[in-house]
């Protein structure tokens, strides 16, 4: 990829843009796939690239929820494992939960390909060092955290076809899951189960965010990196406004009217 | 593709989505070009999907502008030609311009493969009845429209490198240039060149909507047909505000915020 100067202000999400270029190139996503990243970059700028406040509350909820949770679980498609990987593994290690590849437009070769580059994700998370405030065997934690998806023995009621295929011990049996970047219909199955979804999703009005039980408005690996932080030191989980955080997302993105 | 039933609320979004995915698995499309059309995609799901009153008002201009001028051309780039490239040839035969492909990542391969698909649509525009308020020999003119591209003889001074090629008798010689979904660096140029530049662009704070001296806030194919029926009955060029025309189009997108 073409040099991108520390200096340049939008550079996280132009380098962003490039893994998911690369992660095309080798056919790691679905067809859609850049076109959701476009849309996210949209919905980005008008936030003005960074975390904002009700989503900085909604990583801590998210966080407090995973903690609490009797089998949690997080769910990742292609976007997410390229954008925001690590950091998940990172999050999965902490909570102590696996991580299940489950994808909208199913294919084996996608799934596989997206398991071994988690893998290798994983080798290299278990490589670096603990997060600040960890204390125990990293390495042993880290390496410990099941990537479930190439074996579907479970499913998702309600749904029809390849997209209702999950994991028994994934999905099926979690009661929190966090699956950034979900399909509006999916979404609506998981809580019509009585499953708490946690969300990360860049456009507060979408069928997801207002479905959701908490929905993180923010890119996936800003917001990734934060929950990472959160579950080291979890707050307790409250009861949740999901409709006044999205309601505050609105209000930052209508005030990005006064830029010109 | 999936068949998507008249009653979808989206369903001219979903098709043009459909049209940028089948482009890209041909070669058409530079590599961001999807992720440039998800972005697309979040500002016009703002702005409700349709044309609001104010790229109503900078559609008239841009066609008055375009009548009124000695040298019109029409600029296109992968995504403009995939989305609206029968309309911008209708357009062309009315105004009695030139098309000029004109990339910002130029390949030999994609201008070929571009001006071939532009070719296809001119016989099918020509074969197609005359737009009503059409007198005279349509198929003559529609088949006249010349298509430029191929062998760029003339530059856009101010840039360097192949994004400054162009043709002599298109870009180079205008006095009024429409270039739907221009970039930034370019529509720049161009105008620090003394040109007139009319672009398409869904994101009202990109550099080039707050550059050029025409901003239709628009998706490409409901400004492309609307340009078609301004250019037939045009109105005359009026001092134009074009700060205030992207102050409206701020405010419909604030306005999405009451929507929950």
């Amino acid at each position: 990829m073409a040099e991108i100067p520390d200096s340049h202000p939008r550079k996280a999400s132009l380098m962003a843009r490039q893994k998911m270029v690369d992660a095309a190139s080798i056919g790691l996503l679905a067809e859609s796939a850049m076109i959701a990243h476009g849309r996210g970059e949209a919905y980005d700028y008008l936030l003005g690239e960074r975390t904002i406040e009700s989503a900085s509350l909604a990583i801590s909820e998210a966080a407090a929820r995973l903690s609490e949770a009797q089998n949690p679980v997080i769910s990742v498609n292609g976007n997410t494992v390229v954008l925001a990987g690590d950091d998940l593994i990172r999050l999965a290690a902490i909570v102590g939960c696996p991580i299940e590849v489950n994808l909208y437009y199913r294919t084996d070769e996608r799934i596989g390909g997206l398991l071994s580059l988690l893998d290798s994700q994983r080798e290299s998370v278990a490589s670096g060092g603990p997060p600040e405030g960890w204390s125990g065997n990293w390495r042993e934690r880290v390496l410990s955290v099941p990537l479930l998806g190439s074996e579907p023995d479970g499913s998702i009621s309600g749904l029809a076809g390849p997209r209702s295929l999950c994991c028994k011990d994934g999905i099926e049996r979690a009661d929190v899951i966090l699956v950034p970047l979900e399909d509006g219909d999916r979404c609506e199955a998981l809580i019509s189960l009585g499953k708490q979804v946690l969300v990360v999703d860049l456009n507060p009005l979408s069928r997801t965010a207002r479905n959701a039980t908490v929905t993180i408005v923010d890119e996936v690996s800003r917001a990734a990196a934060e929950l990472v932080n959160s579950a080291l030191d979890p707050s307790r989980s409250t009861e949740w406004d999901n409709e006044q955080c999205l309601r505050e997302a609105l209000s930052v993105i209508s005030d990005a009217g006064s830029l010109i």
